[in-house]
């Protein structure tokens, strides 16, 4: 433990005996603007961080069990040691802010998510960054965006196994992330006001793995033709970094649309997500694309403000979920509240 | 005049005028199987013959004029200088033979298509290959491939401006061409007998000319994304080039699919093109790719025989036509007929 984790674990249980309190904390999903499977060899890509959000409350409990629930999930208790099931990534999340602060703590957290879950858009990151940073904020240790980071990635990597570690940057940061596999993920500066993402699910489930797997394969299969794709992809997903930190989001759009193609040579796209696609554009967004793995999932619509309603109701009549949101700045955010009605009975 | 068509040119009218006969000559429409686009700036293209036919009959008639007649376009004949109308093409073709033949003759011509004309399918080079073709044969001037070739490219001037010579190719030779810009076609020696191609044609008008300058444009101002592209293409049509040679159809479809998703990402697709291509991918094509300029136009899918009836059935309510279409190992062919019917009265 070093000097500084241990000045922040000290006077930690005396805070939570003397002042009983809750603390909430909620964190973006993230959509991909460009570059999804290209970046798996190597090529950046760019995510944003959306306006759609996973929220944790954590409250002081007894003893040193964590108890998570949520309302799609159940509830389930940690203790030290290994676990399972669907709650436990969270409750890793939790573990990394303990080895932090130095200590454990008894703890009830409850989360809740508006990202849809299994849709390309960072869900389990996002819960388990909101669970992060409740848990921090409740033990009053002070964050950076790097440390929630991290403890989403160890999460990711009981979900995922290999994460890319994307969805984590994306979440704790917000805005747009622009993310070399391998490389620190690098905050770009760009202003989202004028425009808005509009989300279209397909309602088609699909596993990332086995489409990630499938990509793999046809490169393998066509090195010849993929590679100077991949390099394209590349090139894109710089020209995209630079227009959007002029605010071109016109060259924008129409580098999604391009990557849109990229995506449609490397066999992830299907009928449902052209017609997705094709209904946004034709309705005035400014680029429309897959987001996230393909074979299913969502596209992403950018935007100006005032058409995202429009490109909104054309979609709706034809997707599973339509959702408008506006990039979100922040990443995870966290706030402390007295909570007198939740303070344990005992 | 060389000492060859000296020859052929010898006794010419005293055939016509002992023998009044009849020529008729048909030619196969093209298909685009990979390269479309990316042809214009130097990269490979692959083309086939479809067994869907333009027809022409030649007979002598009195005088020196050429009278033209078709069901679609009317009649007009044309005489020794310039003329007009959408027929003059063809008698730019049959003037190409003339001018082989060392001299003029009184003709009529008709001419009958079932390539759908303005589909990228090549038709005007066929009908234009099928009037050269017949009239050479009623001449009795031994015309090859090439030459039949540049005849159809003359009347290809006239419609196109500035065409790639891939339609008169093709229409010329039959089976698969290896198309690159500036290079003399080559013959793909291929063997199309297990394999069918459907085409099903969108019903969207759209200019080849405009949709070529667009993504002329789009490459002008993203060169560092598209011409990686453009690369990757010029890599996919060699390596398809080598699957036809091996049989490797397979192979063939996979890369027709692959190619469709850089024609999206040039921006020539749409929500309609893409219905028709999953639809036949999802029926069971080998593979499926909008085939010429896109925009509207149609779509190819290659099928394996005996899958052909199920992918032109799915194709079939939602495209404005579908055809199924063996590749035609026969280029522009041509036979003599005695024509006692038609024998000019006088």
């Amino acid at each position: 433990m070093n000097a500084s984790i241990e000045k922040r674990a000290q006077g930690l249980s005396s805070t939570l005996l003397e002042t009983p309190v809750k603390a909430s904390a909620s964190a973006p999903g993230k959509v991909i603007l460009v570059g999804e499977h290209f970046v798996v060899e190597g090529s950046p890509a760019i995510a944003v961080a959306v306006d759609v959000r996973a929220r944790a409350t954590a409250e002081a409990a007894e003893g040193d069990l964590v108890t998570i629930s949520s309302r799609e999930l159940g509830e389930a208790s940690f203790g030290p040691g290994a676990g399972g099931g669907p709650l436990y990534p969270v409750y890793v999340a939790v573990q990394e802010i303990f080895k932090r602060a130095g200590r454990r703590a008894g703890l009830r957290l409850t989360i809740e998510s508006d990202i849809p879950p299994g849709a390309g858009m960072g869900s389990s990151a996002a819960v388990a960054a909101a669970a992060a940073a409740a848990t921090a904020r409740l033990l009053g240790l002070p964050l950076s965006p790097d440390e929630i980071a991290q403890a989403a990635l160890a999460a990711e990597t009981i979900v995922h196994g290999k994460p890319s570690g994307i969805d984590p940057a994306v979440t704790s940061y917000g805005g747009a992330i622009y993310f070399k596999r391998g490389a620190k993920p690098e905050r770009i500066s760009a202003d989202f006001g004028r425009v808005r993402l509009v989300l279209a699910d397909s309602g088609i489930q699909r596993s990332t793995g086995a489409l990630v797997a499938r990509v793999l394969e046809t490169k393998r299969r066509h090195p010849e033709v993929l590679e100077p794709l991949y390099k394209a992809a590349a090139n894109l997903a710089e020209k995209a970094r630079s227009a959007l930190e002029k605010g071109d989001f016109a060259t924008v759009g129409e580098l999604m649309n391009i990557n849109h193609g990229m995506l449609s040579a490397l066999g992830v796209s299907n009928a449902k997500l052209e017609e997705l696609v094709y209904a946004a554009r034709e309705a005035g967004a400014l680029g429309a694309k897959i987001t996230g793995a393909g074979g299913g999932g969502m596209i992403v619509a950018l935007c100006w403000s005032e058409d995202a309603e429009r490109v909104a109701r054309a979609l709706s009549g034809i997707a599973a979920r339509t959702i408008i949101a506006p990039v979100s700045e922040k990443g995870a955010t966290s706030a402390l509240a007295r909570a007198p009605t939740s303070r344990p009975s005992s």
